[in-house]
């Protein structure tokens, strides 16, 4: 079996940092690159896209809203044409650095608010897939599954690609359970280990209510702006190669 | 004879307006839309593109320093590849909220000190042509005769087009008398009509010392961000009109 | 009867003009001056300063949201806390500005969207009204007649000034009718002028159903972001002279 | 003897930290606040003042170019009078937040390039200084000795508080050494201590070319944004213990 293993990358700017993107770009098969509204600015994008060539890591575009201070949580009243053409914007400056670095943009994965705005709304969700459909249909688009976008992204006939969160915790709808919630947050790393490894062996992940829950997922996030988010890539890629899996970017595994 | 007309157009944003690009929209031929970083931002970009769209007009990407305040005027300490950054960051926006309307970006502006900056370095215009040239190599770079950046447009096989600004003197060596100086804006009527039918007939311009120097260009620019600008541009047109010469987007003109 | 007419000035910044802020001065009593945030910059900040002391204007604080391209006029969930900070953060530039000019600020006056969050939580109100009171407790705070904002202002010991939007309607409680809403604005010459005539003569306005309410105001607000603002200010304070009352900045009126 | 050790803090903001300003607060006595230019932003500032207040920390403005990309190390070409209202913004800004939490500001020190833009121009720096005092007479300027922003403080009676940075290179004339050039960084532990230990035995310090050069300081300014910067700041703090000498703030050791 292949499995893909992303993380956010390139999410800070000027003089700070997030992540040891260095260190992290050689643990994962795909790196979903900040465009420069939430996090990251046009020079980082260039490091990341170079270092992502350098290691072999596929990439892909992370837009979110124009808002650093927030760093693209919080849900804003923008329009549906506003939202669509700041997502253009982010995606197209990232092809164009990408492309001047001999690479390719291969999917897109919305950051945050920007995404949950989407994901609540089908006429928006169809607004913002239809219009990465006509930038490059090819894009592969990640998903929660059951998701808007997911419908909508199939709907513009874009394909998709499944994510399941190794650190965070699922509703028995399959559902993120919110951030701001207890338990929402799985942090010790024996807890990640055994999630993972079921995921891998099994496809199902145990709900926050205890209940057994379907995950059909080919790709795995692992967050990359928490203290120790490097040692838990380690662990989530451990446990992959443990399982006999291969892991592949997100490109190739997309269907 | 075919003669490109065009403008910077959408550098306003948010609540603001420098001109008023609807009416501008109906006179040029061509328009340089700014992309967000010295003015505009997605929400203009895309109105622009549609206005563009809806009038016949070419488009092309007007990219500048990040710099709101100074309106992209003032030289700035950027390192090369920040600069090359920072561009393609603004091209590859524009190229992406342009194809999701059905347009496509056919030429390139800088503005101000992004350009200026550019002019007199050569390893630098090498580095900037190259970067637009593995984005899009069919990009026709517009050029003051004789630059920098024609040169190195050259270089990088991107087709070039010579702009003729009409309100702006030239010394006797045919480069642009720097905005500071005495008698640098040409304002009455008069003096542009007459410079404009001078250089439609002649292909010359009387430099600001009464020297005649040759005007090699297929294109003129006018100003959209100072008052009366759209007046100007309409007198600029009508004598296009009446020298029997017919407006042609920018991109059918280089070469 | 002494009365103030106040209008948002310097909300523009760089490049940018939303007014005509050289003939509003000549026009208003008093300046409400944008701190940076939704309009204006520290440099546009003190050139109105000296504009409003060279024509003997006073001067107050007119902070909002950090949100240039929706103007200020979108609502966005910052907490609490993040309110306070913003709103000090503003009204201490501006102290400090216009010290160095020798000038004193002398009122305050929420822009937009900060404002309108702050009316309707009086948990928050309070918040506000005691923070400007630590900066200085001599302010005087702008408000719409029995708002949340007045009610917080006099609990924390502040002297309030009550204003009367002359170009905007109200409904029968008093409130503004959104902006959104048809008829909100009132736009031409002579509604305008009868609601002022009416106003100073008998201090009441006809509400947008036709009932009449009390308007115990001593200050007239007059828009300065919308064509036509010169005009309409004009206007207003020709009424105000032909009534017999005489202009007095806010800062001489508030109790 | 007192002495002050004071670092900048607070230049991060929103999700972004340069350095764990908890625990520098905990070592140093005096705080340099960014004020939301290079670095910081309102609720940072508040963060910070509330800390300083916990620890007994004195407070003074930090403020820099508008630059957080470049941090504020670059020079960009502001004019006098903008840099001049740049600085009143932020210093303003930070004067009202403080207030609101019951502290005061006490000093000012610049940050970075607008430090160095002001440094070699008297006249600038007379413009910086007199703007300084017209908003609060009583704040001490932190400068370096002999530099044109002593001189101007002087001359506009405002007190100064003359900086040793321990882990800088000085030259022959007691200038830094320029950070882009080898050796301007000491990094190595045993040589800061014994840096601090010579300047507080002896008041000299070993210039880069061997030569002894006074260092008429009464205040040791740490890093905070380089790594190791908090261990750095444990050593100086525990030389100036073992040295006999007791930690003041600035404002109580200027003249």
């Amino acid at each position: 079996m292949k499995i893909d293993l992303n993380s956010d990358m390139g999410e800070g700017f000027g003089p700070y940092r997030l992540c040891d993107d260095e260190a992290m770009m050689k643990i994962v098969s795909t790196a979903n690159i900040a465009c420069g509204f939430h996090g990251g600015d046009p020079e980082t994008m260039a490091r990341m896209v170079r270092l992502a060539k350098e290691h072999g890591v596929g990439i892909g575009a992370h837009p979110g809203l124009p808002d650093r201070s927030g760093f693209g949580r919080r849900e804003m009243p923008f329009q549906p044409d506003e939202l669509r053409q700041q997502m253009l914007y982010q995606l197209g400056a990232l092809i164009a650095i990408a492309r001047s670095e001999g690479m390719t943009v291969g999917h897109f994965s919305f950051h945050a608010a920007m995404g949950n705005m989407v994901n609540r709304d089908p006429a928006l969700a169809d607004l913002m897939m239809n219009a990465i459909a006509t930038v490059d249909p090819h894009l592969v688009v990640f998903v929660t599954p059951d998701s808007e976008i997911e419908k909508a992204a199939k709907r513009a006939k874009l394909k998709t690609l499944a994510l399941f969160l190794a650190d965070r915790a699922y509703d028995a709808g399959g559902r993120l359970v919110s951030r701001g919630l207890p338990g929402a947050l799985v942090k010790d790393e024996a807890s990640v280990r055994a999630r993972v490894r079921r995921f891998l062996t099994s496809g199902t992940v145990e709900a926050i209510d205890g209940t057994t829950i379907q995950m059909p997922a080919r790709s795995i996030l692992v967050h990359s702006d928490t203290p120790g988010s490097l040692e838990l890539a380690r662990i989530v890629r451990s446990e992959i190669e443990a399982s006999g899996a291969t892991l592949a970017p997100a490109a190739e595994l997309a269907s």
